[in-house]
């Protein structure tokens, strides 16, 4: 799974480095501020499962490539604007300083929002793919990114529930729009770009709902267990802020269960594919068991 | 032209009504806030652009209303984003409390977020365009709203001139980008839509070029000689900032001179078109007059 991951990043980085402006080009802050925040070493776990996605419905990753990079696009610009004072206000992402605490606030604005714009200009314009293609991409991925069932929606949430003692419905409608939505569309967007039939892209829908629940469970958890030095951002944060997480609900035990039982359920939602499906299985693994 | 900026506004507030989730949707404070400064009283300067390039080359404005008021929304996350403490840090917008005034700063960045998110969306899904229109406005409007070239840059590049005694040919890339990108987008994805032949597309191109810039020349004109009431936002705020403008350079003289040179050539773009062309050059001559 590390060289699937170590493959995906390079070839994830080499089409992002074509996306966007050299840093070179003026305004040079903006750009630098962009390459800073895009290129500062994050698992590229979106882009990897647009990827493994797609290859198991059989599309090539020269069809992949820019709706993978994208997405990173989109999550990128989402990190970016969460880590600003008036939001989660973290100095330390990725394992280096935040956008804005390296350059400004202003230019960590705008920086991501250029990274927004970017990910929908990077679609709209990929011959590879029909017109068709790239619209209902650009039309799930906006829906997924947006409100009021996307990633906006989930942060404005997000930061409302901080102190409050919420009910379990909430902090999974607050996951399913932050996290999980953007997760759901990227294993979707390899599916269509596949051209997966119906009944394959609602079986891989199931698998990648329950994979963004993993991932927000096993994130909850990491927070907790380990150190800001391994995870690259402030450990222990969510705590500070009194976010409303899955361990916060359950223990850091019970969440644990939980991760097991989302996980066995991830396996079983593939389980009439007629496909081979180890790549999918084993991202699977590798989010139950991730360290960071 | 009142007339046609009312019929304008009525026609695009009632899209951009469908456009954006009810006040009553969750996350509710969001909506509130895309809503407070989406319907704050806008001139609707770019989406009348839009009619009037389309209507001008025989579109029906049932395919030019939600490209319309996608650009619009694009326009109005712009500002949202720009009035922040970190950028422009400004109170009044529309002649209401700016959203961060009103709500906070983090449902500010969100609501600009998912306004540009909502304007790429609109267009993916406008089912009156055929593909191509749509992935070629699409792919348009974000280099007009992104960088090198587009809005972002020009923000980005506005404020590092903050202070600074900056070249005529850097006032110029800053608003070409900044205002200028946008309004020539609008005018073209009118004509686009329309089907203008090549040459009809150029002369419409040349004509909004200078739009936006006489739009640029007269808002930094009345930045000085209005008063807050009357433009709704905070008057006199170029000199306070030191910021880059055409009167800081020329003069408040000079400015309204090259204002009336600009107006002249926008008009003499137009000439060897054989279109019914007196919407396009009222909107000129209202850009040249207009009072806020």
């Amino acid at each position: 799974m590390k060289e699937f991951f170590e493959e995906c990043r390079q070839i994830i980085d080499r089409q992002l480095d074509k996306l966007v402006p050299a840093a070179d080009v003026e305004p040079t802050r903006l750009h630098e501020a962009i390459r800073w925040s895009l290129f500062a070493g994050g698992k590229r776990f979106r882009p990897a499962l647009v990827l493994a996605a797609g290859r198991t419905f059989g599309a090539p990753d020269t069809k992949l490539l820019c709706t993978a990079a994208a997405i990173e696009m989109i999550h990128t610009y989402s990190l970016i604007h969460d880590d600003l004072p008036s939001m989660d206000d973290d100095d330390m992402r990725r394992g280096r300083l935040t956008c804005h605490k390296k350059f400004n606030e202003a230019t960590a604005i705008l920086a991501g929002d250029a990274l927004q714009v970017f990910a929908f200009k990077a679609i709209s314009d990929d011959i590879s793919l029909t017109a068709e293609t790239r619209l209902r991409i650009i039309s799930e991925l906006a829906a997924a990114a947006g409100t009021p069932e996307g990633m906006v929606a989930g942060q404005q949430l997000d930061l409302e529930a901080e102190g409050k003692n919420v009910s379990i419905e909430t902090i999974e409608r607050i996951h399913r729009s932050k996290t999980g939505a953007l997760i759901l569309a990227s294993a979707r967007a390899g599916a269509i770009i596949a051209e997966a039939e119906e009944a394959e892209l609602r079986a891989v829908s199931a698998y990648a709902a329950n994979l963004g629940l993993l991932f927000q469970i096993t994130d909850d958890l990491l927070d907790i267990t380990q150190t800001t030095d391994v995870l690259g951002k402030t450990a222990g944060k969510d705590a500070t802020a009194e976010k409303a997480t899955y361990p916060g609900f359950y223990g850091v035990e019970g969440a644990k269960d939980l991760a097991g039982k989302v996980h066995a359920e991830i396996v079983g939602s593939l389980e009439n594919l007629d496909r081979d499906l180890e790549i999918l299985r084993q991202l699977a693994d590798f989010i139950l068991l991730r360290e960071s």
